[in-house]
């Protein structure tokens, strides 16, 4: 069987610019990144303003398990399908982090017959966004410790400093350190750490700004620290927004790559999913929708994080209506979602199977709940037998939606057209009507818990002191009436990761409330969120390797 | 009077295409970054391997002052020249840090009529080289904390880690910091700290590297730590090697862009000249070589540093003969070397003036050392009298160096065509002869003494008790026969930076020695060298802005 490097290094790529000639972009909106990659100019939105929109389509998925489920494999396959029917079809992700890419991750560039390409760049260092928001977020923490050092007229408190550097990088010896060591030509002594770069506000506003002139008045809202009478200090207090969105001017551009089938594609932004949205670039999406009659579109993690902050917070925020929603689950997956271990899997189990499907049926609910139509898709395995595939669409069907069986892994766009057809058939229904879940208006405690038991379906919210004590506070700066940004483990629809299937009689436990004043949303965190991931005992980086002739080995 | 950026914007670039044509470079060779900013295959340098040389020309200093010398003007103006008089001239020069453009230092350039275009591009991300060094220097810090926090097989011992992290930014917080700290999760509590990234050995192995697999060797060389036995620990022991290499593989390939004049400009490597060899890429010099008559190219600080490391590593290494080298100098500085304060240099003062030129004169003769010609640019100012530029000519010409006015900062090419002949007739008498000071084989105090006494006319050189025990160290690991690479101040020849002029009867005093074994040199510091700058008082940063069209204000 081939790796998915080798099927990639096969793909007959075309040049960017023929990719873009097939959308409309000419090329004086274009800016080359070698003859594969390119970024598209931001004036070519402006020009094409007055166009319709295409259909807008959000790939998600169960709760993810061990077993894997392939969602950006099926976003993939699914655009590359739509276009074999006669669509002119557009995938939009997200950029790869490097972090993971070194641990123990891999590739995110899809798998099999399904994958955007070239690869080996969009993995690295792509066109350099990332590094600009790495830059960016650490020129911020520059300015504030340097105004501390000069002087401190703001009166910063430095216990209460909330804005971290960053690194695009796994590297846990960094999650908490002091700084402003040895002496005081050196700064001042202070705790602190380092995030993730996707972690970073930076990364989420870069991912909403729907221009360079939003970008720049979301920086200035960013809030770094709160001074000795408890005041928020924003970035702008602190002279950075200009310099900022200097440095954001070209990583804010949308890239445009393509699928092996030659679709285009564009990646852009990556904000991490737990204390971000998870979304890749409003401008994108935006662009994209003026340039296709479909795009496909991703979000993080399953359906109850991903799904319901595309609906509540980017398409609250970019007035975009999602047409239909694809829900990707393997019967694998949903057999370990009804209790089986990984290593059982492999032999029929419809008891299992069944248990399994709650998790499944839970989140057509949900979709249904923002209005929108959904099919549930199926990324097939040799090992799934047709008692199984029948139990599954027995269920579904009992909820009106269908399920459809994806091949995109093993036949690339082939194996989507069932699915693209599927979803035709529901945008051109036009049953959705999409809406999100609860006023931005509303309180942060009724917000939470519409979330918390609509999409969750759990009995109540517990707030922590401290929790209390945020909330309170962010009412009193009047900075309570933004969208929430839920941070909770990505495997369960509870804020336990070990509740799998479809939980019930469980609370959610809310340990702290953060804002994100800039990229506009309020971060509620259930429990420890993991902000700055660490290398395994065997890092993926120690069998990467690339030959004096370029040939990468080890990277996917 | 014209800004830099508004002569900057005023510039005609031609599309980079068309500035390869130029020098033979066919579209395969170039990777497009954008219309103005390409990267050239690694294959090119090969594929020309047969084709002779073209002719080296250095451009040095005297010791900076404050009132500037004008050094990366005049290499631009010279190429400029050049082109103008009929040779087929090519400028390579290093690309600017980030750290310092948001401090004081602004654009690095060049400036008035001799600039390199798209100055802000340059100056910001460029192609994202020192990104990649970036994140190939921190990977190796993270996978070496991992290394130790997933059981230290390797027995590493945390008290004599080495290997900094790195970030490309002037921040001080973080030159001493106290990392994995939080209980046993989050890894092992030690003492750490952040240099620039320019500082990175990685940025000083990308310079020295002649191609991919040179690159990999260094790689696998670079020391990072000391186990408990006292013994090396390296790149490669960490299994560091191919990932780092992979994370390099554009970064490696060299940049072009032009000059406001269209003269192709190679832009590439940057590493610091005090704690490494401050030149541009020995592959780009090298393919410059190939592709022009004449290559004009810097060293970092005065001659003293710059042109003494660029002979005894670069030349070394590379195999590089230099025919011809350019010692720039202003009035304005010869008269600070003299005794006289940055505010009264407006008049005439030819005593100042006949105290400052000692400095220029033994800047001469060191340049005689290495067997290369040279010619004296005085890059002209309106303040200068004709009485001064006399007396300069005569104290030069006693050594028998001419003394050339430039103004290529008001005049481009055409301000820079005396400089071009008086060069091409240096080159053409060749008379230059060039050869190291030192063999590496010698041991590092007689390798330093030679620098010391040679060059900057020491009497002696005193070493610490730390600088001794560790010279014995090197020589005990077999790592003393290597090129010595001094940390000296840039604004004295002595290691005391208010010695200006022509000091004597100093020591040279070593504070401390480090082998950079990678990229091949040992360090040898006089006193603490700086390797993490601060931010001043009010930030270049503060002024910066783009509007919502674009415009960039603010960056120079």
């Amino acid at each position: 069987m081939k790796t998915d490097v080798q099927i990639a290094n096969e793909a007959k790529m075309i040049p960017i610019m023929e990719v873009a000639k097939k959308i409309g972009i000419e090329e004086d909106d274009l800016e080359l990144y070698g003859n594969y990659k390119a970024k598209v100019s931001l004036d070519l939105l402006e020009k094409q303003k007055e166009k319709p929109d295409g259909k807008l389509v959000l790939v998600t998925a169960i709760n993810p398990t061990p077993a894997g489920e392939g969602k950006t494999t099926t976003n993939i396959g699914l655009s590359m399908g739509l276009n074999k029917i006669g669509k002119k079809a557009i995938t939009t992700l997200r950029e790869p982090s490097l972090g993971p890419c070194f641990g123990v991750k891999g590739g995110a560039a899809g798998g099999g017959y399904s994958q955007v390409v070239p690869m080996e760049d969009i993995n690295l260092h792509f066109t350099g966004d990332i590094h600009a928001i790495t830059t960016a977020n650490n020129l911020v923490a520059a300015l504030l410790d340097n105004h501390i050092h000069q002087g401190n007229k703001l009166k910063i408190d430095t216990r209460k400093i909330v804005w971290k550097r960053v690194l695009d990088m796994n590297d846990r010896a960094l999650r908490n350190i002091v700084v402003g060591l040895r002496g005081r030509a050196n700064g001042v002594p202070r705790e602190d750490g380092f995030d993730i770069s996707v972690a970073s506000e930076v990364m989420a506003i870069l991912c909403l700004a729907t221009d360079l002139d939003d970008l720049r008045q979301r920086i200035s809202k960013m809030i770094v620290a709160y001074d000795l009478d408890g005041n928020p200090v924003t970035a702008d207090d602190i002279e950075a927004t200009g310099a900022v969105t200097l440095l954001l001017k070209d990583a804010i551009k949308p890239n445009l790559v393509q699928t092996i089938e030659n679709t285009p594609a564009f990646i852009h932004g990556g904000p991490f999913a737990n204390i971000a949205h998870g979304c890749n670039s409003v401008i994108a999406t935006k662009l994209a929708l003026k340039l296709g009659d479909y795009v496909v579109t991703e979000a993080g993690f399953g359906a109850d994080l991903g799904a319901e902050k595309f609906c509540n917070i980017k398409c609250r925020f970019a007035g975009l209506s999602p047409e239909a929603v694809v829900i990707v689950a393997t019967v694998r997956a949903l057999k370990m979602h009804g209790g089986l271990p990984k290593k059982e899997l492999e032999g029929e189990n419809l008891e299992a199977l069944g248990q399994g499907i709650e998790n499944l049926e839970k989140h057509i609910e949900n979709i249904a709940k923002f209005g929108i139509s959904s099919v549930v898709a199926i990324n097939k395995f040799p090992t799934d037998t047709e008692n199984e595939i029948n139990l599954l669409r027995e269920k579904s069907e009992k909820l009106g939606v269908n399920v459809v069986l994806s091949e995109v892994w093993a036949n690339g766009g082939d194996g989507g057209v069932e699915l693209a057809k599927k979803v035709v058939e529901i945008v051109e229904e036009k049953k959705s009507c999409f809406a999100p879940l609860y006023d931005s208006n509303e309180s942060i405690k009724t917000k939470v818990e519409k979330i918390a038991k609509e999409i969750y379906g759990a009995s109540g919210v517990k707030y922590s002191r401290k929790a209390e004590k945020k909330i309170k506070e962010l009412e009193k700066l009047k900075l309570d009436k933004m969208p929430i940004c839920m941070a909770k483990t990505q495997y369960s629809l509870s804020d336990d990761p070990t509740l799998l299937g479809r939980p019930s009689e469980f609370d959610i436990s809310i340990a702290d409330v953060i804002v994100s004043a800039g990229a506009g949303f309020i971060v509620v965190l259930t429990g420890n969120i993991m902000r700055m991931p660490g290398l395994p005992k065997i890092p993926a980086a120690n069998n990467m390797a690339i030959t004096k002739d370029g040939k990468i080995t080890g990277l996917f």
